[in-house]
């Protein structure tokens, strides 16, 4: 099926939706919740569900393409070439088993590496957040337009709970000091979603999946914001990582500082 | 002037409301800021014409009763005698210049010492918690019930800033690794409401004045949720304190992970 970037991203978009439609209605039923790697690591009956309803549509509408997927019915993806598809059901699975908000479905498309279509859906607010490459972040067919360049110093740090209490995060937490706080979501989407409409300056996570971060990508290459891994190089779509991503400004504060205290 | 609970919460919830629109209609004009006792302890303009406000209905309506207040428009107040307003004009400051969102408007008034109304409005999401003395906890007209009484381990841990760099809390952040996760909104007032509708299990604050906590203290105490500063003991209406809040066994598993720590 021959479909161009502007049918494809309906096509997507209506996916998205109807997903968010499915956890609203599936929620009102037994959520049943298992671990996966560890404790604090989670998934539900409803990420799983979610996961099969899309990896079934791109299979019937696109069945020469990859899936790069968190919950497992997806493909091993070990290279970039052709079209890629990166698909979390629900990105901040323990927010949405103990808040039911907080959290986010993540779909993007990758074409040899270069990102193409990128959305997430903050199923709880109804907003859906999403680009297409060259044209725009946009939310809810609202323009979102380049966030100031605020520096470290003045704005609010996000991070994910591995840097509160693991030993080698010491300096990244520290990092808050310089801040004017520290705000922690739970979701590394809709963390990323602040950081593009300007209200976190930078958000940095110990380690994260390429399904976490590829469809925020997208918007943020939008919109002017720099992402880093905490080596200071740039993100790898294949494996997983430290993420950092802000803005230009919060990025120079946040490297210079981590080689600064490595000096002292 | 004689005024019944009821009809004194009727006032006030008017007065909340209305200040809520004179902070939407505030913010689309200038917001301009200061800072108070440090870089990252800042008021705007608009904290202090709402407070102004405040204080002007209460002297009207109760000109002999006394306000305990953020921005310095109150009174000095050193014993709980009589009727006692707490009022935090707009609590999550650094939120509200950075985000526009979770902040929240709080009220409340004691009578010797007990808390009689309390409220707290989220104005971003339009969401007004309210508690008068022996008749629950509300949110816009719902009632909300008794959480579940979840542990550590099967909750989440919000924090405060302070937490999460300052030397003498490492014991207290590394609790995050004990829960589910950490989360952080940066509203004293917003964190307590969503441990009041169990979705997080347990926020600690490193410090909290009694304008930060009086109001949801009266929600709190209407749904079966228990507060204790960081030495086990009950929470002082007239001094800042370490501030934690949670489900009965949350703090039992708080207060017993501090005294392992100590022991060790």
């Amino acid at each position: 099926m021959a479909m161009n970037l502007e049918e494809r991203t309906l096509l997507i978009k209506k996916w998205v939706l109807e997903a968010g439609d499915k956890i609203q209605i599936l929620l009102k039923n037994d959520l049943s919740v298992q671990q996966k790697s560890n404790r604090t690591d989670l998934v539900t009956n409803i990420d799983k569900e979610i996961e099969k309803y899309f990896v079934e549509k791109i299979r019937t509408y696109f069945p020469d393409e990859l899936i790069f997927s968190e919950e497992g019915f997806g493909n091993t993806v070990t290279k970039l070439d052709g079209n890629i598809w990166y698909l979390d059901p629900i990105d901040g699975t323990t927010n949405f088993i103990m808040q039911q908000k907080n959290y986010a479905v993540m779909i993007a498309v990758y074409e040899d590496g270069v990102g193409q279509i990128g959305m997430i859906y903050d199923v709880y607010n109804n907003k859906l957040y999403e680009a297409t490459k060259g044209r725009g972040a946009w939310v809810n067919g609202e323009k979102i337009s380049q966030p100031k360049n605020i520096s470290m110093r003045n704005g609010l740090l996000a991070l994910n709970s591995q840097i509160i209490f693991r030993k080698e995060f010491e300096t990244h937490r520290n990092l808050g000091n310089e801040s004017l706080g520290v705000r922690m979501i739970g979701s590394a989407g809709l963390e990323m979603m602040e950081v593009l409409q300007g209200r976190t300056a930078l958000y940095l996570a110990s380690s994260l999946e390429p399904w976490d971060f590829a469809p925020a990508l997208i918007l943020i290459a939008e919109t002017g914001l720099v992402t880093r891994n905490f080596d200071g190089m740039a993100i790898d779509l294949l494996n997983k990582q430290s993420f950092a991503c802000g803005t230009p400004q919060s990025i120079k504060d946040f490297l210079g500082y981590l080689e600064k205290k490595r000096l002292q």
